[in-house]
């Protein structure tokens, strides 16, 4: 099966070969494909990550047909098997996937185009992490030994689980921090004053409230004892960055003055994702992936 | 803060200049941008308006992504600005906004691509009135001192308040017309039997019986009061033209028999929209508005 | 009014004709229009015929805007011949529809552009049709003395009633079988046991369930009495195919053994989609159907 699906799977030299690839089309390198075409079939709501893919396919002169659930056969209760066979059957070169179920795409052996994963459940969200590292790479110019603390609901954070396992593989000191409900064993926990004195990145989770049925306070005292506001950011390290995968809760994770504030690296991230999602296309395209 | 977002704030030169360029694409002149990707953000329902800056953008050769409100972040409660800013930042060189928000623009003030305004609120439909215009224009080749009446829900009707500010700005009289409860202080207000003896341009406005809870009278009735059939079109001047910014609801505004008669110009209105939008994308890209 | 609208209307040299332009395409032949745009309208359902008109577009040089019913003025009650027309106005050079009244596009006689019906009500489904013909004459090289069996909700089905009509003229012997509740006068009536020992084309129907008030069988029943598992399968002629329009239910028409076994063509049907699409619209844009 082919396809970016975690970045567990990849090595350290693949994944640094794609930021490599994604500084070149940062830096201008353009390169168009001819005759290709991409779907994507997302069964959950996404702004950032579809549009930054359909930006990618468009900067590469691919083709996109964003397939619509709501009107799809998926209505008629088709498996994902058989509407991703359909696809490939249809003559796409490759479909982009969100799915709320974990691992849906091991229900997607026998499929002979990539499959590219942008969000499965609890598990994993590659293309984030690889933006993310990207961002942190292009702030430091490394990654060894940079203290990282992701705060918030870890345990239901497919971008936690996934940038904790690779960030430890590079080398990079993770930590977690947050209300106890929301903590599990990606990487040992610490307190938000220890985060903001010694974390180069710290990088913060959107609250769900509507899905946190345990989290008995309110939005205010949450971002007193886990986010962040113009107080907090000027205890953090001199060169410290804020990161967020957004959509943020304004007043929650980040006050209004911190979102745009000269250390949060928020908006920057959405940028630097089309390029690691072009990367990532070109190589699956091309077969280096 | 770039874009067009209503037409007080353009000078009547370059209102002309916009109508100038939408005649000569409409002539045949073509122009092709290389590289460029707009998205529309569409919090309303629309055929005619989306659709129509979508033809504009692909005869410019502009790539478009139509954000779908429903399945985005949106609806995980993201801000207008923060949706924009990603946009932005995704790297769109411009966004199409309809928003049921009066000046919704105004939380846009930091966004640094154009913003195309294509409807707000109560407010303004600036590329609407263009197509008005420039539909009056190509009939009568001047503006000065011809005769609109718009009938209908003047007061709750973006098209008429763009309109009359405009049209009275470029020479024009305009009157309005229609239901006690429908008017405000637009223009002077006429009967519809003065509209007819008198105007140039009859101008009817959707009504939205859903919305007129004061509207207490029946369908047949309000065509026989402010409507148009076939007997009141001729006794309109001869070569004054009916205008309809759709859609109609038949049997109301019009009876299906104006819908297409020999003065209706609404199918026609439609053509133009084209031209204009493609006038306001060119200019705007061009950073010549 | 040009369009496709069912293949009764076509003589069998169109048919054939249509068909053989498919076959070029598929064996390579390429052919790019140039400034062509052409608008999908779906008031139904559809992955398969929507994702395959749009690649045949897509690799015709065309560009595409699929108009979403569910934020468009329709839902403001606006007429299909007014959505219709509005598209011609804004400039589509054709519109493919699907619509669950049957011969909606009767409403669309004053429409100037071609309109091709990708499914209306229970009457007919042409582009289906004329991939199931491809499929058949590709596997077979021939039309004439062919058996085919259509199982399952004849009644209620498009594809049935478009191609037991056109199989008939082209020399092939067609049958249906299914419960009672779901025969008509479309063709002789014959037993599981019969098709399976006779047919060269065992054509299955998807069951509608949710539809179907008067089946009151189990799913296990239907698939033991109407539908494939891989024992009937071998009872076939060693030549016979398989067809089936999807999307399936698994375990119900077909087992999942059935789905890609060597006999069915299901998968394949979807490709040949493509290329019976592309030649319908080529023959509608250049004015040869």
């Amino acid at each position: 099966m082919k396809g970016l699906f975690n970045l567990k799977s990849l090595t350290i030299t693949q994944v640094n070969s794609i930021l490599s690839l994604a500084t070149k089309f940062k830096s201008g390198y353009s390169f168009s494909f001819s005759g290709k075409r991409i779907a994507t079939l997302f069964f959950e709501n996404s702004t950032r990550t579809k549009n930054s893919f359909l930006m990618a396919m468009l900067k590469l002169g691919i083709d996109y047909v964003d397939v619509n659930i709501s009107t799809s056969s998926v209505n008629k209760g088709e498996s994902l098997y058989d509407t991703v066979k359909t696809l490939e059957s249809i003559g796409f070169d490759a479909v982009v996937i969100r799915h709320s179920i974990d691992k849906y795409y091991q229900e997607l052996e026998n499929i002979n185009i990539p499959i590219i994963n942008a969000g499965d459940g609890k598990s994993d969200h590659p293309t984030q992490s690889l933006l993310d590292l990207f961002t942190i790479y292009e702030e430091f110019g490394h990654f060894d030994g940079l203290n990282v603390t992701i705060i918030g609901d870890i345990a239901h954070s497919r971008v936690a689980h996934t940038n904790a396992e690779i960030m430890k593989r590079l080398g990079m000191n993770v930590f977690i921090s947050g209300p106890d409900c929301f903590m599990d064993d990606t990487a040992p926990q610490i307190s938000l004053d220890e985060a903001l004195k010694n974390s180069d990145v710290v990088m913060l989770l959107r609250v769900q409230f509507e899905r946190s049925a345990h989290l008995d306070i309110s939005k205010e005292e949450y971002n007193k004892l886990y986010g962040l506001d113009i107080d907090k950011v000027n205890r953090m390290k001199n060169n410290a960055i804020i990161m967020h995968p957004a959509p943020v809760n304004r007043g929650i994770e980040l006050t209004d003055e911190v979102v745009e504030c000269e250390k949060s690296r928020m908006f920057k991230q959405m940028e630097n994702g089309v390029y690691v999602r072009m990367a990532v296309i070109y190589k699956l395209l091309k077969e280096e992936l």
